[in-house]
């Protein structure tokens, strides 16, 4: 670091560097090309990027006085927090004007208990937010795949989802306050811990979801639920998807405070898994056409009656035939090996061969229809390829995989027919009255899939605030807006 | 109605109001000066304005042309549900240039049992909401005392609170979808009924609680819960502040999701209640310094064991010292008449003489050494006043009333006093990191105190929010932004 950074400058031959470093030090400030390298590509190899800078601010101080800079030399901002997004929007463009924004190092957390709040920095680890709420005895309610690598900064941004939604919301529910750093460096603290306050427009609602485009998020207040003090892990056999539906109806209406998770899969989805992974077993005898993962929960005060509750349920739905058998995990091990098998359909798919994935919802009650529909129509047009639809039913949020013939050349298949396929899927589920995009964002990936698709008015209103807020359009361009 | 607008305005001589007939026929086309009077007044008789015409579409379809034809003329539009507002939102100015819009005629509801939702016109009454909930053995869980005259569009646009907000949260948490109208009468529909939607910004939040400024609410689709099956309400003595939201916390942590009310008053409120209704008593023997209303409901799954559970609460709660004493309502009536000390403070405050009153929140857990310091500050500076803070101490808000001397006259008294203690408390307020407007909204009433304590940054993305929807400004002008 030096006073004057003009002379780093004539050093480096690059004044906007030696700006960074008077901003951010050397431990801050990283160019070194194999360092950037592994944030310069999503996790899933599918986009690249360059940048002419890795920043590393600190604390929101620093990062704000990096934008200020960025704003004043008209230098585009791409904010990352653990690059584990799915849409690419936490990769730069390749032309190498931008500089990569990361908040890892901001990563302090500070649980209150009496609160039931944390308090992160936007590098905050989402792991280990859990284990520092864990120490409290609380939870922070929100789990995903990436947990290990996902920071506040990006579920904030992302609006995160995951498989406890059905009780607990999206990361939008959870968020009690922010701290954004807006376009032209101003700090923007809206972190006050009041349960209401009416002064006018909910502003930090505007920054959830917004991947960066309108601010950057650099803390969260979030809010924590008391620790899971008993849970029942249920593993049902169905005759349809239908009937799952109908199940999670009778589920929410019996049990409303204790259904946390309700994912379902087909019969090739568990296929699948238990050829994949090598302890894997079905946990019911015989097969069925679907299958559904149910996980109830109770707090210390609820926990004594949980399993007598959750059994007398099954035999009401066994014997309604909303479901056509169902085993309750033993123990805490047998549990984690039916959640097993839920998440290894994605890596199990995969080693299947190419197969294009779509992150879609519709409204819960549609979504069986919708599931039938769509396979038929795909297969129509699409003959000899597979179509799965598995993951949150209770949120009306499907992970809808569309399965190459064995055989097929990857590149050549996504070129030639993959896309036309996510083109078709986009379109039904958005004349279902559907998202195409349900928890993953839009990012760079489904940019103009959104442009296609969406509303005209509600995209105008989309411009209309990027404009109002980064009148520049230096944050993440390119990327949702 | 006429085919031709420029002839009926050769006739009244006005051919704005004959655009305006010719949109809305003459049932939604109110010029009458009686007729309109009642609206053009708030209900607490402290705001005035004129219009001119009272416009009452009967759809959205109406509407939208309606807000479409003031764009053009540059005319701008205030709109109003029930008019049972605090803060003067819904009263246009007195220059007699603005529409005023109502939108009760547009009152249908539907509701949808499957979902647990209400799909609502910005016209229906939150009571027959109610009502209609009751009658699908579900419910709308927001209620407050002018329920049978706010609309959902109000309600929407207030961000409302009441007294269930504990435990379902404030107007924001319970709409999953809205339609709007923007400033160019553009429809914007946002009903989708999806769980999960991440295609960008939920703009939904930036109608709720935006007071017409930003578009009208014409449509809401609004979250449901099970019908309440089982209630205990309880009345509780209290040594201090601090002990109330000691056992707060307490019963927090033992039944979350059970409690759904924690209302606080002082000793001079019950004393004061106790006065003014014929019938009211105290529901504890002996006098004590503060008293608390608990409120715990159960569904029909969790009735059985609500009482044992709650008795068993209080026990343990009288142990430890953290109430002095507690009565259970013994049936509904007892229940009702625990309410209604609640509910009558400010008709029994009103009775006693004039006095300033505020609707603050800070955090929670800082409420009770608020309490006490704003006591202290004010009756420094202005002995002879009374002070009392009463309400949602689960929420952190209190309605803080500062009673003028006996024998005080009231304009007077607000004029030379009353104004100079409510810029005092306001300050007070933002000082302790609090809201100087916790659920009532900013409206006309405390558009200037806001500018004066609010975040310069929130301010300038609110401008800048408000300029990019509503460039015109013609929606809803001198409020709230």
């Amino acid at each position: 670091m030096t006073d004057n950074p003009l002379i780093d400058a004539d050093l480096h031959g690059d004044a906007f560097l030696a700006s960074v470093r008077s901003i951010l030090g050397d431990k801050g400030t990283v160019i070194d090309t194999d360092d950037m390298a592994p944030w310069l590509s999503d996790w899933r190899g599918r986009y690249h990027g360059k940048a002419r800078v890795l920043a590393q601010p600190a604390d929101a101080h620093e990062l704000a006085a990096m934008v200020r800079l960025c704003a004043k030399q008209g230098v585009p901002i791409v904010a990352q927090g653990g690059n584990s997004g799915m849409v690419g929007g936490a990769v730069p463009d390749d032309s190498g004007t931008a500089i990569l924004l990361s908040t890892r190092r901001m990563n302090d957390i500070a649980i209150d208990a009496d609160t039931m709040t944390a308090t992160c920095g936007a590098g905050a680890i989402l792991q280990v937010l859990h284990e520092a709420a864990e120490a409290h005895g609380l939870r922070f309610p929100l789990s995903l795949g990436g947990k290990g690598s996902a920071t506040v900064g990006g579920l904030v941004s992302t609006n995160a989802g995951g498989t406890q939604v059905l009780r607990h919301g999206v990361m939008r529910a959870l968020v009690q306050g922010l701290e954004v750093v807006l376009a032209d460096g101003q700090v923007l603290n809206l972190t006050s811990n009041l349960k209401k306050d009416n002064r006018g427009f909910d502003l930090k609602q505007m920054f959830i979801g917004s991947e960066g485009t309108l601010g950057i998020v650099t803390r969260a207040v979030l809010k924590l639920s008391p620790a899971v003090a008993e849970r029942r892990v249920v593993f049902v056999g169905l005759e349809s998807a239908h009937r799952a539906r109908e199940l999670l109806v009778h589920c929410q209406k019996a049990m409303p405070a204790a259904l946390e998770g309700f994912e379902i899969m087909p019969r090739q989805c568990l296929d699948a898994v238990v050829e994949y992974l090598p302890d894997a077993r079905d946990p019911l005898g015989e097969g069925h056409n679907w299958y559904a993962l149910l996980e109830f929960v109770a707090d210390k005060h609820a926990a004594a009656t949980l399993g007598d509750e959750v059994e007398a349920l099954l035999m009401d739905a066994l014997e309604k035939e909303l479901c056509a058998d169902a085993a309750i995990a033993a123990n805490e091990t047998q549990a984690e090996s039916f959640w097993q098998l839920r998440e290894s359909i994605a890596p199990a798919e995969r080693a299947r061969g190419p197969a294009m994935q779509h992150d879609i919802s519709v409204p819960v009650e549609r979504m069986p229809d919708f599931i039938i529909a769509v396979e038929k129509a795909i297969l129509k047009r699409w003959p000899g390829h597979e179509v799965i639809s598995f993951g949150h039913l209770g949120d009306g949020n499907v992970h809808l995989h569309v399965i190459a013939p064995s055989g097929s050349e990857r590149e050549q298949w996504e070129r030639e027919t993959g896309k036309s396929i996510s083109r078709f899927v986009y379109e039904l589920v958005t004349a279902w009255g559907g998202s195409i995009s349900a928890e993953h964002g839009i990012g760079q990936d489904k940019l103009q899939t959104l442009r296609d698709t969406h509303d005209p008015a509600a995209l105008s209103v989309m411009r209309a605030i990027k404009r109002a807020l980064d009148p520049a359009g230096l944050l993440n361009p390119g990327k949702l807006v």
